[in-house]
């Protein structure tokens, strides 16, 4: 089979557009084929809209993009592409015609793979010009973003087809999933529907409304399902005997109506399959250490959807709002009066902040620091109110000092230190501590401007936020200046 | 109903346990009860092993950790208890009694709700005392990490029972999904057993093993399923028409053989039921915003997913590892001969990456510039390998200053230039441009050393990667000096 250079897709709309932009991306050219040729706008309108998140995905340097080009002639794309993506829609007859008219145009070690959801690849390739080059390659929208793609041969379909398209797939960025028997709907999609019909089925009797289902998955399961699988989560749920005790407690469930799917029979063979199958998917790693590799992924993958507030992650800033005014109100004017630094931060160092070494990454002190910010500006007053008014405060200047590493799961804490306030500028010094024994591990010396966002430039800070920052400021006026503090990256010139 | 100070626990368990850990660790005391003395040890162990995750959920304040008991007889509990939770084994008989004997040494302004998972509240309240305080609220495993609660009345039941658990959840930071009527599984166990039920049948008539099934979601519909269900799914998957478009489109795939689940008749009520209900859910928002949105956490998941290697982190690991290889095999020693600064990193400014007025938070700044830093250390050799022999350098000291905000979106590139080089040490300075008129945003000077990570002190850089630097350093030396290095935060202590 061939190196590809060119993709062909026959037939566009969001599938075929999806592919496109996504071989693209990776430096692969497209040349699409379709009958309407008001498709071309559209599928390049498709490919400038999946741009934008794509461009997100990685930080590795790419090749230069693909070039797109569109026909309305099948034979032109047939006679440049060296892999061939069927996207036209799901009925029998017409992709067996176009699949074979496609494969008469096509040199037989050119690939052509068909994105049905559910079709059987025996029945589409039955008309086919050399039909072994041919296998299912079903993708999950948005194609440019989800890595799935399941490869399903037919009854023609030589290994080295799957093998190709897998190479292919994955040149792209691409999880190929090869499945080892056609069967209606391959797998994903089977789960996938069984999920969906039961929906039906509850929204039908007037149990729930489709928000309430859609609510049932994402703030629990779903979560669970970004990074392990039913039978992985459900060897976990078991304990330590795993997946066989799961099976054991939860088996008479199956007999009872808690879907209108009913179960197959509970045989020991079938327990011996699901038990061989959880325990090679566990490699070795004990219950334990795939709970802890499930809790990090948990609690990062929360800590994401609150960057957007949507799901989850809106539960866990609904309830930082809570922990924030309780703390504020526990403290009262306390704080402002203390007359060390200001210890308004606790945090420990996280899975996802370390790299090579589990020690925290550089940027990460500074993300901590900027914590140890919004914390000390809650205090001050300066809260989302003060924002919407359209009054800021902007990080113009950072100096950090590294003195110690920190591993994955140091407990730390930031005590804050007012430098300098005048009716524009705050200068504060942070240091980093192990909570462990109060070393400093790092500091962080910051001027912050205060701006009016809508005219972008300096403006006086408000005079309730200032009388409160100026307290702070006099009573840190007794303490010692920082040894770090007003020092530039190396010394010399001639480092 | 009490405002809860105390929670107790009936029974304990991997259900009981997570409960307790959550409700410690917002604050709450709890009084566990279980007729095995051994649990004590059992319930505290539990309690720990979560701790570690629980601790990295969320930065903000959190009151003092509540203090854990625990009790063999259940009217100790129930005479301390403000909210009482049971988790008992899955057996009706047995809940009925028990909750039937704990009704009776409870208050009758404490709530009682059962865990189960699938029994029906009616049943569980029947022998109780003042039945009306009486719920389910079931959780999901890891219940100290996962925030669904699904609150589901009996007959009995009265409005404020509910609303007072769904208070009391929200506190321990969870997120309360009322049921509107009482069925076996209530709704998310219905939507997993549907599921479970589908991969037993399959793993039973051996089309694939469970770790291929695992795949066919984690890969795939398991990254949706994080922050979006089913039916909002759909809902997009329709095109500007929405779920309309889409039950017209796979309405007739009800029909096929696409799992063991029978589908209910797609009348014209269910079609509007299901239309309406996804509106709802949409609140006003276009087909396109919400794109975005999914676009935008799909994006942000796996990056995060990437950090632990697991699922659709490892293929984009893959995808990034071969993509450097390339660019490294592309670029040769070129790039080390370069006479300006070398440009390494292009990125564009991530939507997680903002904050309050969608402009680039201050930390990130210095994330960009440690990409930079990585790519920098392969164009020299200092690759996996190298840090497998024990050398890195560190970050020791860096200043950040910042001129221009980034928004949401803008594309950005790094250029570095290499002030100077000793066998120890390493200073670089970085710019931040904008792509389109490559105006500077922000400079970072930075010293680097090189160290031994056995010993953890300063070693020679070895010598291949000494001479490449060297390159760099010469060809650089004739550079102008920024202007940016060499400076401190502030210019005088009278900022």
């Amino acid at each position: 089979m061939r190196n590809v250079k060119t993709l062909g897709l026959l037939g566009t709309g969001v599938i075929g557009g999806g592919w496109a932009a996504r071989a693209l991306h990776f430096g692969i050219d497209v040349v699409a084929a379709d009958v309407k040729p008001e498709m071309e706008a559209w599928i390049r309108g498709a490919v400038e809209n999946a741009e934008p998140a794509l461009a997100r995905l990685t930080f590795a340097p790419l090749p230069p993009k693909g070039k797109l080009s569109f026909t309305t002639d099948l034979r032109v794309m047939a006679a440049q592409a060296d892999f061939i993506q069927e996207n036209i829609p799901e009925q029998l007859e017409l992709k067996q015609r176009m699949l074979a008219e496609v494969s008469r145009h096509a040199p037989a070690d050119v690939v052509i793979a068909s994105s049905t959801s559910g079709l059987m690849p025996s029945d589409l390739q039955r008309d086919m010009v050399a039909p072994e080059r041919f296998c299912v390659a079903h993708p999950f929208n948005p194609v440019y973003l989800l890595p799935l793609v399941e490869l399903v041969g037919g009854g023609k379909t030589v290994p080295a087809t799957i093998e190709a398209a897998a190479a292919f797939f994955r040149f792209i960025g691409m999880h190929p999933l090869p499945v080892r028997r056609e069967i209606p709907g391959h797998l994903t999609d089977r789960l996938q529907e069984a999920l969906w019909r039961e929906i039906l089925h509850m929204v039908n009797d007037g149990v729930a409304t489709t928000g309430e289902l859609d609510d049932s998955i994402i703030y629990g399961p779903g979560l669970r399902w970004a990074a392990m699988g039913t039978n992985m989560i459900y060897h976990l749920a078991g304990g330590e005997s795993g997946m066989r005790h799961m099976l054991a407690q939860f088996g008479p469930c199956l007999k009872w109506p808690w879907t209108k799917l009913e179960a197959p029979e509970l045989t020991e063979a079938l327990i011996d399959r699901m038990v061989e199958g959880t325990q090679a998917q566990a490699r070795g790693r004990s219950i334990r250490e795939l709970e802890r590799l499930r809790d990090d992924y948990l609690v990062a993958v929360q800590q994401v959807l609150r960057q957007y507030d949507i799901g989850a992650g809106s539960t866990l800033r609904a309830l930082e709002e809570r922990l924030y005014k309780d703390a504020a109100a526990a403290a009262g004017a306390g704080l402002a009066d203390s007359a060390g630094p200001l210890r308004l931060v606790e945090t420990v160092v996280r899975p996802e902040w370390v790299d090579y070494n589990a020690h925290m990454t550089d940027y990460r002190y500074l993300h901590v620091f900027g914590e140890a910010m919004d914390a000390f500006y809650r205090t001050i007053g300066v809260d989302d109110a003060y924002r919407k008014a359209g009054r800021m405060f902007y990080n113009v200047e950072t100096h950090v000092a590294y003195a110690r590493e920190a591993k994955v799961g140091e407990p730390l804490y930031v005590t804050t230190q007012v430098l300098g306030s005048n009716e524009k500028r705050l200068h504060v010094f942070h240091r980093l501590h192990r909570r462990r024994d109060g070393e400093i591990i790092a500091t962080g010396e910051q001027m912050h401007l205060h701006v009016d966002t809508a005219a972008a430039k300096a403006a006086p800070i408000e005079m309730a936020v200032r009388a409160k920052l100026e307290r702070i400021r006099a009573a840190h006026a007794a303490l010692p200046w920082p040894t770090e503090a007003g020092r530039h990256v190396g010394r010399t010139k001639a480092s």
